[in-house]
């Protein structure tokens, strides 16, 4: 079942600002046991994501209630909330009273490979690079053109692709964010002032991170200090942590602290 | 009337490409007499714009048999069309045989006031920029989120906002390109490389001044270029070209160039 603003359907107006400038936010939730998990940081950053756009923020028991009746249908692993600023007149205009439409759709979703997780991933750099504006990084907007570009660069010859932005700095992943451990056993992820998606399993890697006494970090990184780095990993909501074992074709070295966070997610430390 | 993929209609999947990441383009075409004006030049962008997304293009015939469909109902002042990459599966990977979705939507217009053509406009720096990205520049793609950023810093106060980008270089407004007159009388407009949209206006001008023997040039301008013009002026389909009378509160200088390039571009000239 999907719901757009509380009754069952799958459509929305073509004339809907989501449509037309990507005029919007989104969520994806991963679901067990026919609950979402992380539910108050997916709904603390699309709070922050509407303060951002100047968009009315739905109240969140009412997104709860909403899931709840998409995910009483059963067998969906993952649930997407769309928010967009609702119908609009032509032009960029925004209608100073929107109504903003509500999208909550449930999705099936397979596991990924065991190994994936467990011996690890190859990756490529991509050759698009993200626009740096601070006036839209961290938020998960609608505007995603770059990840789709990036993620037309292969098929299946990689799990993920790494994207840079505009300056050289290493970003994130076509969907994932990363992490690399350093020489002095830092934990070091790129700083996403810039550009980039604030991801909610990011966030749970740091917590747990601090929580074992490991020392962290957000800065700019290159390329070079990716393939110097003692351990490279990728995580998102709905693969959790992917270590990486290859990076362009070159073996990277395998960290214990890699799979120690993998086990603090996975046992809900964060 | 609008037509999606063809069938009366206004409405499409909510799982559509278009909304999820603004993976499409679209165009806005002025109509009079009920027939859209420059069709080719527009046909011209929106197939660039296909190949830098690796989007079919769909056939302009097409376009044109739908495009006369929703416009035999008469009325309208604008046409506007909407192509995205299509229902897709979850993630940003583009299928590999996309259906895309194509949108006919006609518009009613209202004449702006003629004053803001003969005397001109007033104008502000929009605080929102620009991020900078070769490979989504030019194109009128649909992530917009930073025209509909820059357009609401203000209300009515003002008839546009020119946008710059992250390195403070003047691009555009946030519906219109923006061109001056220098001190040697060379036309300049800015380049479109890293951000903005190549409007067909814009065009239109160019090839309007070049007919005219006005040396023309697209350079990097800085706001303060913009304030030693000899004239400045804006442009798009719908309003045509529009002198900037003031800009933040300044009167700027008006220049003879503004109001031939203004008739040559309405008796057609390009």
């Amino acid at each position: 079942m999907i719901l757009v603003n509380g009754q069952a359907g799958d459509t929305l107006p073509v004339q809907d600002r989501g449509l037309a400038y990507g005029d919007g936010l989104f969520e994806t939730l991963a679901v067990r046991d026919g609950k979402p998990l992380h539910w108050d940081r997916h709904m603390a950053r699309m709070a922050g994501g509407c303060a951002r756009l100047g968009l009315p923020a739905p109240d969140a028991g009412l997104w709860l209630a909403e899931a709840h009746r998409v995910l009483a249908g059963g067998g969906f692993g993952a649930l997407k909330l769309i928010l967009t600023r609702g119908v609009g007149l032509r032009g960029y205009r925004p209608p100073l009273k929107p109504e903003p439409t509500r999208i909550v759709m449930g999705f099936e979703t397979s596991d990924p490979p065991a190994a994936w997780s467990e011996e690890g991933v190859e990756v490529c750099v991509c050759q698009t690079r993200l626009g740096r504006n601070p006036a839209l990084a961290g938020i998960k907007h609608l505007n995603r053109l770059e990840q789709v570009l990036g993620r037309s660069e292969w098929q299946d010859e990689f799990q993920e692709g790494i994207m840079l932005d505009t300056d050289d700095h290493v970003v994130e992943g076509t969907m994932s964010n990363l992490f690399l451990i350093r020489d002095d056993q830092t934990l070091i992820t790129p700083l996403l002032d810039q550009c980039g998606v604030a991801g909610i399993t990011r966030a749970r890697v740091l917590d747990a991170a601090r929580a074992l006494g490991v020392s962290c970090q957000e800065a700019r990184l290159s390329v070079a200090d990716l393939f110097k780095a003692r351990g490279l990993f990728l995580t998102n909501t709905l693969i959790g942590l992917w270590p990486v074992r290859r990076l362009d074709g070159r073996e990277l070295p395998r960290h214990e602290l890699v799979a120690r966070l993998r086990r603090a997610l996975s046992e809900g430390v964060a």
